[in-house]
C-alpha cells in the first residue's frame, strides 16, 4: 500500500488508512533507533534537502537525523545563510533546487500555503515541517503514535488541546488527525485563542479548562508562543497560567491515568509546571522519540525506498 | 589525461583541452543526478570542505551535493559562525583548515584573488567559487556544457552578455571560457558598467542592446548585483530594465532559436523578464542541473578519485 | 582497556593511565588521517550531535570531521539556528537532543560546567568542547600528544604557558594535563590575568616571562581573548605585546629546542610574533593536525566502536 499524493502538507487531506499506513510504517522504523547501529540503507543516494526559513532545533534535527538514519544525504539550508536575502522568489528558489535533483524537499515557513505553493512547482516531494498557523503534518502524526501506543488504540479516546488554539499549526494538524482517527477532540482556552467556528473541524471548544480536563484521556498542552502573536491575547503570562497553565492542583479534576503531551519547547510554569512536565504521565519525551520514527516513515513512503535496503533494513 | 594544474581557481589560465576535458567528464558524471541512487563511491573517504564568506544558497548547496554524489564528506563553514571574526588572517585560517587534512578546499570569498592566496598556501586543490568580481570557474564551465548541450559545439557560435560587466566575475569567467573555445563574446551595459578596455579579454563590447540581441546564438543575461555597487551604475532600476532587460519587445530582434542562459538568481522584471525567463528558450534551469555534474567533474579531476570508483560509479 | 567514565567533561579528573589511554588510542589514529580514503567504520551508524553554544571554525570543524572519518552521522547544531532563543532551559534542549537517540553530544558553551550539567541529565557520553574559563579537554590531550610526539615523553618536562591565565580554559586543562603527565608546569602573565592560588594546581605562577622561558622545554602562548573579559586587563595591547608577546629577541633566552605551542587562532604580533608562529620550533599546525586524532579517539573510546569495524580500521 502507498500514499495517496505525492507530497505530505497537511494531516487535512489525509484519509485515514493513510494515516494507518504512516503509523504502522514508524512503529517498523521506531527500532532501528534503539539499536547499536542505527541505519538502514533504505535510502542510501537519495538526496533529502531541508529548507528551513524560520528557525528551529529540535524538528530540523529530527527530520535530519531521520534522513540520514535511512542513509539518505541530507543538505541543510537555513534562511539565515541563504541567498533569499537577495529577493529570489520562493518559486525560483524551488526550481533551481529542484534542478539539482533532491528526492525530497522539506520545508518550514512562516506562511501558511507555503509547502502547497512549492509542491504544485516541483515534481519531488515536499514535506510539510510547519507553515505558519496552518499545519505542522509530521507533528500530529508522532503525537497520534506516541497515544496509540500506550492506549493502544485513537478510537473513542477524549483529547483535549489547551492554549493558544488560534495560533497553533499543531492545534490544526490534531484535530484532524485525532478526529481521523476515531478520538473525541476538544480545544480549549481563553476566548482570545479560540478561533470562531473551530468547531467546523469536528472538535468541540470551550473557554473552561476544568471541562477541558475532565473526562480527558489526553491532554494536550500548546506552548504560549509569544513572537507569533501580533498583540498580547491575555494581560499576563502569570494569568495566562494561572488559569491555563496546568498544575498539580488542576491536575486533580482528570482521569486518574491521564496522559500529556506537549509539542515543545516547553515554557515551564507558563503552560506546564516542572512537576507535571517531568511526572509519570508526561510523554514529552516519547514524542520527540516518535519524531525521528515517522520522519523516517514518511521519507520511506513518499520516495519509496529500495525495497531490498528496507527488507534488510527493517527487517534484518 | 589530467588538468595541468593543482587548482581550479579562474577559467583565466585554463588551457582549451582541460577545458574540454572538464566538459566532458561532466557529461559523464550527469547520468549520477538522473539515476535513483545518485551516489558512486568515487570519492569515499575524501574530505571536502565548503568554506563560505559570502552568503550564497545555490552555490554552496551546488557544491555539497555533487561532493556527496560522490560519496565524499562535506563540511561546510560559513562566515556567521565562524571564528574569522576573531581576527585570525586568512592564511591561518587556510593553514590551520589544510592540518586537518582535507583533500579539497573551495572557497567563495568578495575579495578578489583570495582563491589564488589560499592556493599558494595549500597543498590540497582550491576551487574558486567566487571571488569579488574577479572570476566564477565552476559558474563559466556550466554555462559552457549548457551551451555545448543544445548548439553541439561552442565554435563559431555568437554569445552575448548583457549587464553589469564591471562588478561580474560571471561575465570575466565567460568571457574567457567562450573565447578560448572558439565563440565570439560580446558584452553589453551601459557604459558605467562597462569597464574600460574591456574588450583586451578578446570580447566585442557596445551599449546598444540591439546590437548585443541581433545574431545573437545565446544571450547572457546578469544579475542586476546592487548589492556589490558601492554608488548606483543607473538612474533607477525601471530605467535599467527599460533599456537594458530582456523582454519580448527587445527579443524580437533575436535569431528564433536563441539560448538564454542567466546564472541566477534572477531579479524578475528587472533583468529579465519573467515570460522570457520560464520560456521555451530559457536554459537557466539546465544551467543548474549542469552546476552539480560539473563540480563532480572538478572534485573528480582535482582529487583523482579512485579508479574502480568512477568505473563502478560512471560506467555501470 | 576503556576509560573510567561515560563523559569527557575534564582533564582534572582524569587518572593518568585514562590520559595514557586517550593518547596511544590517538596515536593509533592518527594515520588515518594521512591515508588516500581517509575512513574506517568504526562508528558507522552512530549520530554524534556537536551543540554549539559558542561560535567556532577550528574545533567544531575538528570534531565534524572526526566523527565523519568514524563514518558516525554528524549533526550540527548551532545557537543562532537554535530554538534556544525560544527559551527553553538547557536541561530540556538535552533531554529533547537525547529523546532523538545520538550516540554521543559534543557541547560548547560560554558557561562554566554546562557540559557537567548536561552528562547529569543524559545517558549518552557528553563531550565538553570547552566551557566558559573551566575546561577544554580536548585541546590539553592534543597539547599533550604533540609534546610526547617531538619529546617521547611529558616526564620530567618543563612547560610554560603564558598568557592570561585567569580566563583561559585552555591553560586550565593543561595545568591538570602536564601535571598528571609528570611535567613541571609554570604560568606566567601579568598579575591581573594570575587567578591568585592557582599554585594549589600543582603548578608555579611567575609574572616574569624571562623565568618563564629560561629552561623551559615547551612554552604555550595563549590567545588574548579581549572578547572574553570584562574589562581590560593591561593599558594596551601594544604594552602587552611588550612585555609577554614572544618574540626573537624574548626567545634568546629560551632552550635551543624550545617547542612552542599555541592553541590558535593566534594574533599575529600580540602573543606570538609572525617568525615564531611560523618558524621551526612552531607545532601550532601540528596540534591541529593531532585534535582530528584526538577527537577520534576520544569517540572510540566513548562509544566503544565496533571491534570489527576497529580491526578494519585501525590495523588494515
Amino acid at each position: 500500500m502507498r500514499l495517496k499524493r505525492k507530497d505530505l502538507l497537511g494531516i487535512e487531506e489525509l484519509e485515514r488508512d493513510e494515516i494507518e499506513l504512516l503509523l504502522s510504517t514508524a512503529e517498523s522504523f521506531k527500532e532501528v533507533s534503539e539499536r547499536e547501529i542505527k541505519k538502514v540503507p533504505t535510502l542510501r543516494g537519495r538526496t533529502i534537502i531541508n529548507l528551513f526559513y524560520e528557525a528551529s532545533t529540535r524538528t530540523r534535527t529530527s527530520f535530519e537525523i531521520a534522513a540520514k538514519r535511512m542513509s539518505a544525504d541530507a543538505i541543510n539550508i537555513s534562511v539565515s545563510t541563504s541567498s533569499v536575502v537577495k529577493g529570489e522568489t520562493l518559486r525560483d528558489t524551488a526550481k533551481n533546487l529542484e534542478a539539482m535533483r533532491p528526492d525530497c524537499i522539506v520545508v518550514r515557513h512562516s506562511s501558511s500555503g507555503t509547502p502547497r505553493m512549492l509542491s504544485r512547482y516541483l515534481a519531488c516531494p515536499v514535506v510539510n515541517a510547519g507553515d505558519g498557523a496552518h499545519e505542522h503534518p509530521s507533528q500530529a502524526l508522532l503525537d497520534l503514535l506516541t497515544v496509540k501506543e500506550k492506549l493502544g488504540s485513537t478510537d473513542g479516546i477524549k483529547i483535549s488541546i489547551i492554549g493558544d488554539i488560534t495560533h497553533s499549526r499543531v492545534a490544526r494538524s490534531n484535530i484532524y488527525g485525532f478526529t481521523k482517527m476515531g478520538a473525541e477532540v476538544t480545544v480549549a482556552g481563553p476566548p482570545t485563542m479560540l478561533p470562531p467556528g473551530i468547531e467546523k473541524l469536528g472538535c468541540r471548544a470551550t473557554t473552561s479548562m476544568e471541562e477541558a480536563i475532565r473526562g480527558a484521556d489526553v491532554l494536550m498542552m500548546l506552548r504560549i508562543q509569544s513572537e507569533r502573536q501580533a498583540e498580547p491575547l491575555f494581560p499576563s503570562v502569570r494569568e495566562y497560567s494561572r488559569l491555563y497553565g496546568l498544575d498539580e492542583a488542576k491536575l486533580r479534576a482528570a482521569k486518574k491515568d491521564v496522559l500529556i503531551l506537549h509539542p515543545g519547547p516547553i515554557n515551564r510554569g507558563v503552560e506546564i509546571s516542572p512537576d507535571i512536565a517531568d511526572g509519570p504521565y508526561s510523554l514529552i519525551l516519547d514524542q520527540v522519540t516518535n519524531g525521528v520514527a515517522v520522519r523516517m516513515a514518511i521519507f520511506y513512503l513518499l520516495l519509496g525506498g529500495v525495497k531490498e535496503g528496507l527488507q534488510e533494513g527493517v527487517k534484518a
